[in-house]
């Protein structure tokens, strides 16, 4: 469940799939990735309100990666923003309810917006041959589409929003649906026309997104991680004289230091299943940090994760124990991405 | 998953567990109504702005079903409020991030107040024997505890709050656990003192709480309801002097009459696997609503829903046909609760 949505984890095998994805194409039905859009006047004020990331120079047809921060420093959610007019602006929100707090904050300042979940449902088409595919299904043109743009093409005479981003690190696109029918005979199409590209059914693959060190919000971090602790910090324009929630707050973080940080971690052991956070302790059996994704990575043959480490374990190459099923194991951290 | 975290959903079987819940004690884990907490000298002006029940004689030591309401009159969720002190509100929440809209709204209108998510995990006790176990564990001062009231109880020397309210109308406590040491060690002593009540394992139960007309925040109503459409009238405090939300937009709503409205139906038939809304149709074809929830109800021996059903169907022994799995049955809608 993933915005109050059922988003598939697995089709066959993780690992299967993890290979597959990284050959092939897949496409991903990730239509929970809810997509809110904020309309009129006030809408880049707002938008820039709740966001680090400097908006000032955004262009319509280009897409943002941009932590949403609250006014204490701390992420509320780390959404893909589309520029789609200059007073409308479409949020692709990860697992929390960004439309809430949008509202909240706009009744509460009086902004001049609408603020809405748009009715898109979103296909992930990942992989190296996804590009392939695209062009087999939209003509040449998309080949022009540069990552983090986004453009409008064809099928079927029905005009689909196409972007060149996705919970992968394989190339790939994402369609978002807004015409339901002719959707659904897009997702027939592509799986007809993808059979030589040996296309599959997927979803975001765990293996493939923590070896990529693409953070989950809700797993990785949540409201209680402020963006340095997550290492966005090109993210974050302190600079710049823009304004919005939490500045204060994140110069101050800034200029003492952070005091955790989300690090990968490689740990000596072939299987794992996590349910719940799990603790990292030094030689001296200190507690130092906190395990929050892990799993078995064929590429490194051992458990791989992302955790979030205290100061001053945060770095490359320090070792620690974890206890698992009541078993210890030990373990390093490194930097992300994994690869 | 509610709140973004588990919540179990049956142990052994959803019909089982039914009868036991109508006759016995349960002990529910239901931490996943998260609590929220308001504090500050802002704190009952923001918790009376996002609700549209008079919260203005409300006293400490009660709990308050209250809808939460955005600018548009639609509702947000449907939590209970405890008044634990003047600057001080806790807020038990359906499955949506209160937090980040109540955030949104503290920071956009500049309120003073602090507001987190209190470290509190709740377990329900729930059945007609419940008071018995209660009084077991508790002792004879937890009898005088009245419904929608709270209070704070002694177990092996630590304070825990209880309030005699719950996800059922077979009565009930909610056992507010700040204390996890304690909670755990509660817990089992519950099931240990519970044997003479054949007390067990639980959770909210769908053919109860159907039957029961307690209404689900994300199953039966939405953001794209509201309180009117969902019979919570007596909540709505228009003519009062208090400041809301969306009130305005209330008043209209009232005025001009509702379109549409939760009731209850009955379809003959014997089982129901509910994925999505289903339609409802009359004599002749025209859809009058959708099916929200649905279950087998033993007592009525038919399956049992709730349906939001257009005007002027929305009435008593109006008859509907429904399409599931490409059979046709027929169903009557009835007024909330069911019994």
């Amino acid at each position: 469940v993933y915005n109050h949505m059922l988003l598939p984890t697995v089709f066959k095998s993780i690992e299967e799939e993890y290979h597959h994805l990284k050959e092939h194409v897949q496409v991903w039905d990730v239509s929970v990735q809810r997509e809110i859009e904020i309309r009129g006047k006030d809408s880049s004020k707002l938008v820039q309100l709740m966001t680090s990331r400097d908006l000032s120079k955004t262009k319509i047809g280009k897409c943002y990666y941009s932590p949403l921060i609250d006014n204490k420093g701390n992420l509320v959610n780390d959404p893909v923003l589309f520029k789609l007019k200059e007073n409308l602006w479409r949020i692709s929100i990860a697992d929390s309810d960004v439309m809430l707090f949008a509202k909240g904050l706009a009744i509460g300042g009086s902004f001049d917006v609408e603020i809405y979940e748009s009715k898109v449902n979103t296909l992930g088409i990942q992989g190296p041959k996804s590009q392939k595919l695209m062009e087999k299904v939209f003509g040449k043109k998309i080949t022009e589409l540069k990552f983090f743009n986004f453009d409008y093409y064809n099928f079927q005479g029905v005009k689909h929003m196409v972007s060149k981003t996705g919970f992968s690190k394989q190339t790939g696109y994402e369609i978002h649906i807004e015409n339901i029918e002719s959707g659904l005979k897009l997702y027939d199409h592509l799986f007809d026309l993808g059979k030589e590209f040996n296309v599959k059914p997927g979803c975001p693959n765990i293996i493939e997104r923590i070896e990529s060190g693409l953070l989950s919000y809700g797993n990785d971090m949540d409201n209680q991680n402020n963006p340095y602790e997550c290492g966005f910090d090109k993210y974050v324009n302190l600079d710049s004289s823009i304004n919005f929630l939490g500045k204060d707050s994140l110069k101050k973080i800034k200029a003492e230091g952070i005091k955790r940080k989300l690090m990968g971690v490689k740990i000596d052991i072939n299987e794992i299943n996590l349910t719940k956070e799990e603790i990292l302790y030094n030689e001296e059996g200190k507690e130092i940090g906190f395990l929050r994704s892990a799993i078995f990575s064929p590429t490194f043959n051992k458990v791989i994760g992302i955790a979030l480490v205290d100061k001053p374990y945060f770095k490359e190459s320090e070792s620690f124990k974890i206890i698992i099923n009541g078993k210890t194991s030990v373990g390093k951290v490194c930097n992300l991405p994994f690869v």
